[in-house]
């Protein structure tokens, strides 16, 4: 059923896409990608509080993206209009025994910049990041969100998402 | 102020792990156990209609254990007392660029022996689970669970996480 509403999205979307973002271009992140993701990471309400931004990078982000990039279940996008980056979503593709040992694709980051919201961008790239897990054979998607992102909440659920689990969450 | 609250379970726990639960061991799966983890992953009211078991394993879950046995950012945990394997969960080991480029200790597919639930034995699990995501160098660990799981609920809270997220699934 959730295969239906979201093939519902995909239809109503297609029209639109193909008149206003013709230029959406997804690829996989290249170090020198990362001030870029940083920035929309950081261009938040609640990411604000947590990345350090500045003229220079921070040692820590760079290591971090040499090991992302080396793991073949980890896939950082950005997203391209043109010359700039629009967009940032992190996918993680996650083997269990599970569910006749089911591959999970896990979607965490997601960040529209600031002034390309209201272009429906957000849309465009969950149909690209569905795709790319359905490609990869997952049967299911999941995230989490924070319980204060209302909008989010009304975004996935038009996606056909379904809220069906809480969200854990420990600081160590 | 989570590892304070969590800190104090760890106290509360030491005293009875040391009298009862002596023998718990815990060790990365080897194929040979997968068949005593899909039976407790089915031994559950939502995994029963999830997991096929019967005579022969399904080549599937064969198949998926040596993807997550090859991983180094998974591990696959069975819990020993005595030679009787009384538990299971999986962590997997998630690094992002997020709170710069932290990595996160996620935890799935948590199940504890029906005959031994009620012994402290899930307790004991996270705690082993939180020291290993704390010796890997996260700095934080989540799991999401089904809204209808008010037991485990409770339970988590016990443990000092905090549900401040909404969990979403699509199936695709």
């Amino acid at each position: 059923m959730n295969g239906v509403r979201l093939a519902g999205v995909d239809r109503e979307m297609s029209g639109r896409h193909r008149q206003e973002m013709a230029q959406l271009h997804y690829r996989k992140a290249v170090s020198s990608d990362v001030p870029a993701i940083i920035a929309l990471l950081a261009d938040d309400v609640l990411g604000t509080m947590r990345e350090q931004v500045g003229p220079a990078i921070d040692a820590r982000y760079a290591t971090a993206f040499a090991e992302i990039d080396a793991d073949p279940n980890q896939y950082l996008c950005v997203v391209e209009d043109g010359d700039a980056i629009v967009g940032t979503l992190q996918l993680t593709f996650i083997r269990g025994l599970s569910r006749t040992g089911a591959l999970r694709g896990q979607i965490e980051a997601v960040r529209v910049a600031s002034n390309r919201r209201g272009e429906r961008i957000g849309e465009a790239m969950f149909e690209w990041a569905i795709e790319e897990c359905r490609a990869r054979g997952c049967s299911i998607v999941q995230l989490t969100t924070d319980k204060s992102r209302s909008d989010a909440h009304r975004f996935y659920d038009s996606l056909g998402f379904r809220d069906t689990h809480l969200g854990y969450k420990l600081n160590i």
